[in-house]
């Protein structure tokens, strides 16, 4: 069989002992992948790279489209580059698709039950970075929002949702406030839902919608959101669905996608064995189902989900009387 | 003894009904206060005032300085502008001070403990409103962020917690995207915590820092935050706390301050007497302390929290088994 080509990242901080444990639970699956591995991060912003990604490693991303990134850390003060925002950009990976789903009775949640997806516009937003200082004492940045890429993004999440059974497609916008820009984004909102007349829709203003997302979680199922909102909102209720640690996200474009974690590269973790994997082991699922390797996705599934249900936990989501071993990084790999 | 003048309006939707309600216990104080009555809302839209309140209006805000304001609703479509967006800046309301507060066991809540005090920037931000339409498929909105803006609020939310002993002020940010306005709201905060060495604060970016307010709200204390994420995390943690109904907030700037319930107009419910007066009624409280009648303050926070703890709750927050007894809108004031 030809092997699928895809380009790896080991990262900083907790990157490399999570990356290597993904590897090799994706390794026992059988996947007929073909790996290449690229620096990213700290090493490379100090060569001088803002972006935290050297120029040969675009070749690679080039070729084999399909990105599994570790967490990097950006090195404090100025000059740096967002990489997560530069890669996005650079590879059009315009929507971000994040499951945030409670395991329980498994692990601790105040939601069981819970099941959404996030799927947060990638590119724009107060994203695009554009910033400036107009005085000493005031600066200003710009929220970009535009037609082409809001509908793409809108679009993209009812097939999302009508691809896996879904009924309900939410969207938040601060449109009373921002009537130009998440009132085109609410009105292309609009526009594209009268093309689902089989999937639920329905509009808030991402105030009160942040706080039912937070308060009654099992009340969603896709929700799609403007860039800013969409990084906060996918951390909250992927944290209240159980652990930030939990989620893998899937950035998706028309000709390559990347696979991450939503956490970031926790440095005073690092090197201690304790990190929870299962964030990278998810997005690798969601990469295996990308590059059609249905099958294998659904073992590593099962097996993470079966080692979760078995009580074998990582130290961040151990929850004595639930949880019945703590194991380290590497042992809840092996698990 | 001279009456203190107060600027009431009742609104739209349950506007006046949680109005009347709170003029109500107002009056059972015994508050000296002189009440003048303006009128804001729809009607004033559809006279032709594009804010929703008319020109007399502010003679009676510039005089008393004082402002008890129900929620209004603004009309659907083009040409109008946000009437509290308007007030907060005319006025230079630059601190918007919302307690959140689980008032457990009485309350349900999964947050027993819970008492955050949200510091939210009043008038930059986003909220500047300044939009426009490059070409038919793009548009920006301008987000600003003011040196002397940051530091008046961050200093304001310093003097704040030291005056209601508390321990720590938290911030949140997206500064690791935008190095400029965020960065300076985050500089600023650095800055001026340097002052208070008798208060902890830390600084969190707004993603994982959301996250952690919506599922630990117990872990904070003060949250001092620019406008836009204030206005979103403010419902979050009055709704994890208990419930947007519950929360009033203190609009507060250097020769005025307006008080309001965080809620909306809720057009459904209007005339229906089932309204929570609850976020009113506590805005009132803050008002009272405003205007130096402390006491006056705490006889009605007193009466509205033995009410609360006597189980006699409107329907929103009644729950069976720890509610005793469900009433309206008038009821719940008489108790
Ligand atoms: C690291 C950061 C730039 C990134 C973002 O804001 O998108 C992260 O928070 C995420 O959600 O993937
Ligand atoms: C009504 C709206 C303009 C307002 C805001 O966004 O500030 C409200 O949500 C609030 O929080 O007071």
């Amino acid at each position: 069989t030809t092997r699928i080509p895809v380009t790896v990242a080991h990262g900083d901080g907790i990157g490399p002992e999570i990356m290597a444990a993904t590897l090799q639970v994706l390794e026992a699956t059988g996947a007929p992948l073909a790996l290449e591995t690229i620096e990213i991060g700290e090493a490379v912003f100090h060569r001088g790279h803002s972006a935290g990604i050297a120029p040969e490693a675009w070749d690679s991303l080039r070729r084999t489209k399909v990105f599994l990134k570790a967490p990097i850390t950006t090195p404090q003060g100025g000059g740096y580059k967002s990489l997560n925002v530069t890669v996005r950009k650079t590879l059009g990976l315009f929507a971000n698709v994040r499951p945030c789903v409670a395991y329980a009775p498994f692990v601790a949640t105040r939601h069981a039950g819970m099941d959404v997806v996030i799927v947060r516009e990638n590119e724009e937003d107060l994203y695009a970075g554009i910033e400036h200082r107009q005085t000493d004492e005031v600066v200003q940045c710009l929220k970009l929002i535009s037609r082409p890429g809001t509908e793409r993004l809108i679009r993209y999440a009812f097939e999302y949702a009508r691809a896996h059974a879904r009924s309900k497609v939410s969207c938040f916008t601060k449109d009373n406030i921002m009537k130009l820009t998440d009132g085109l984004f609410h009105k292309v909102f609009e526009e594209v839902a009268a093309d689902y007349p089989d999937l639920d829709h329905e509009h808030l203003i991402v105030d009160i919608g942040a706080a039912r997302l937070a308060d009654t979680p099992e009340a969603f199922d896709v929700v799609v959101l403007p860039n800013l909102y969409g990084d906060i909102l996918s951390d909250v209720a992927a944290q209240v669905a159980g652990s930030v640690g939990l989620a893998g996200s899937a950035n998706i474009g028309e000709h390559a996608a990347m696979f991450e974690a939503i956490h970031g590269s926790a440095p005073r973790l690092a090197g201690k064995d304790v990190a929870n994997p299962s964030g990278l082991m998810l997005a690798a699922v969601q990469m295996l189902v990308h590059v059609g390797l249905p099958q294998h996705a659904g073992a590593l599934h099962n097996a993470w989900l079966t080692t979760i249900e078995d009580g074998i936990h990582t130290r961040d989501v151990f929850t004595p009387g639930t949880s019945k071993r703590q194991v380290g990084t590497q042992a809840f790999a092996h698990a």
